[in-house]
């Protein structure tokens, strides 16, 4: 691929001459204009439509930074492909295009932010997996790169973000349970400092402080956030001398292993113990019983967050002047079967 | 963010001074270098680590495009977050990057990349989902861009690519299924003109020739990869007046669709109906009774696609001259107990 100075370089002609030639000027003569347009052919030119500008130092590019561990990809997890649809639809007003940069899971994703940045090839960034104190929100305001991101973080306090509402997830798979007889009631949290995973604890010691049940750190299992994850708490939660008679997933493939641990051990979800999922999921849908689950938008939640980042860019914040740029996203509950029980001691 | 230009534009100071008290050089003197640092604290400026040169129109980075339907997102269609850690080990020894250019799903792929190529963030790229005829391959070529494709195509008989061995799935899948008794074998082939569809319906009936089983055209079930088209193939088995005794699918999670719906109707997989899966899955390990499939490493592949890549790019060929740039990656059969049985007439 080559671009109009290439061009020139090879021809030995002027950029201003060779653009005219290639423009279908008539101030060109035709057998330069034949020369160029067939150098233009044989070397691959290809116009620059970018937009990009030098003194400007413009892409007309966003960035959406992603990792994935092995384990989450091993689990298909698509959530960022549903949030793109929804980003690609408000950038394509602008001309802009989103492009996906994927942090190796071996590389710690502040280098890989850095060199990133240095390639220059956005004008705009979208983080992911938010950590509790996240170094790369440093990076980007000193660099001045505007930014939001997927998710709060304690080092993120001034910085534009969207984020699902973990915490009234909590509150409400809580209160639901609690209505329905239990007390001894566990959840599953990330074995990372991922963000949500705090965010998600808080909420649910809140509700318990709310129905004065006692919070009981041995209900707080950690685990990966897999089908395999979702086994594993099962395991546990069966190994525990006062076993809790229910449990609240972070993580919408979690159900799938709970339930086959459970159910290996004659355990019946929705019967013998109630479960509450996280995210509602076509995969979801085909658990017997019907999990409970949370519905959500991640295609609404994509607008939501590419319009919190263009109020954040200079160029574009006029066109975004009411957008809130710190936003709690919420989600529905979808009552299921797998929690619809009432404890014998609540009848 | 601001380079070298801006700040120069900024002080009003030449690109060479700037340079020169950034990187410390005793010719400079004290108060200018106070407020060169003072300015690149202030516009954020960034050095340009990319090793992009204007003049080799070079990047250092490379592009993967993938498209995703609104059926294969909800789906959770990882493969290409496994494809792209194989290709990232060994992008890394070169430094270079890899991105991933999302193709919305109402955007026409060859529009999509014609203005990909012209924005020019990318040195090569990959292709995914080869049509049967895809121009996207003559537009690369006339652009003299290095590419590579997942997936072969009629219009890239002269290109590298790698690609599944679809055609021997298909085969290995109707010997199993024929030794056990079968002859009336369905199978699912995609609703697009994705190439892979075309490749895998010729192996089957390349198959079925080698066998002397006729070919019938009621037996070939288009539906969409996913679980829903699962559910959809085995509605249309079921509708079948001479039903088929055994069914090969052409995607991993089409089975988990599949299982549901032979099951609504009292129909047990392994016993009265024989299904062999696609790739192996995480997930289809769920599956009772266990699905028979291939197996395969996406890492593996990546890591192939991206030597097959680097073989055709001038500026890398010579480290790997003995690439194989045209290459089909095999599976290997996991029997399960799906397809185990033996049609009680063969016995």
């Amino acid at each position: 691929m080559k671009g109009i100075r290439q061009l020139a370089e090879h021809l030995d002609i002027s950029i201003g001459t060779i653009s005219r030639a290639l423009n279908g000027k008539p101030d060109v003569n035709e057998e330069t204009r034949k020369r160029v347009l067939a150098a233009a052919e044989q070397l691959g030119y290809v116009a620059n439509q970018s937009g990009r500008s030098l003194r400007q130092g413009t892409t007309n590019v966003i960035g959406l930074m992603i990792q994935s561990s092995k384990e989450t990809v091993e689990n298909s997890d698509n959530f960022f492909l549903t949030v793109t649809g929804g980003l690609q639809s408000v950038f394509s007003r602008h001309n802009l295009d989103l492009i996906m940069l994927p942090c190796p899971h071996d590389e710690d994703p502040y280098e890989y932010l850095k060199r990133m940045v240095a390639r220059r090839i956005v004008d705009a960034l979208i983080l992911s997996e938010t950590q509790r104190v996240d170094k790369r929100f440093d990076l980007l305001a000193k660099a001045k790169i505007p930014f939001a991101a997927l998710g709060r973080s304690l080092s993120g306090v001034q910085h534009p973000w969207a984020d699902l509402d973990f915490d009234s997830v909590a509150n409400s798979a809580v209160d639901r349970l609690v209505a329905r007889g239990h007390r001894r009631i566990a959840i599953s949290v990330p074995t990372s400092d991922i963000n949500l995973g705090f965010v998600f604890a808080e909420g649910y010691r809140h509700a318990l402080e709310r129905h004065g049940i006692p919070y009981d750190p041995a209900l707080i299992i950690r685990a990966k956030s897999s089908e395999q994850g979702g086994y594993q708490v099962a395991d546990e939660l069966l190994r525990l001398e006062d076993r809790p008679t229910a449990v609240i997933l972070i993580y919408e493939l979690m159900a799938i292993g709970l339930y086959r641990r459970v159910m290996e051990a004659g355990i019946i979800p929705g019967r013998d113990i109630a479960v509450v999922g996280f995210r509602e999921a076509p995969r979801a849908k085909f658990l017997q019983p019907a999990l409970t689950c949370f519905r959500t938008s991640l295609h609404d939640l994509g607008v939501e967050l590419a319009e919190i980042l263009l109020s954040s860019m200079p160029a574009y914040n006029h066109l975004y002047p009411d957008t809130n740029r710190q936003r709690t996203w919420s989600l529905e509950l979808v009552p299921g079967e797998s929690d619809a029980f009432y404890l014998p001691s609540s009848k």
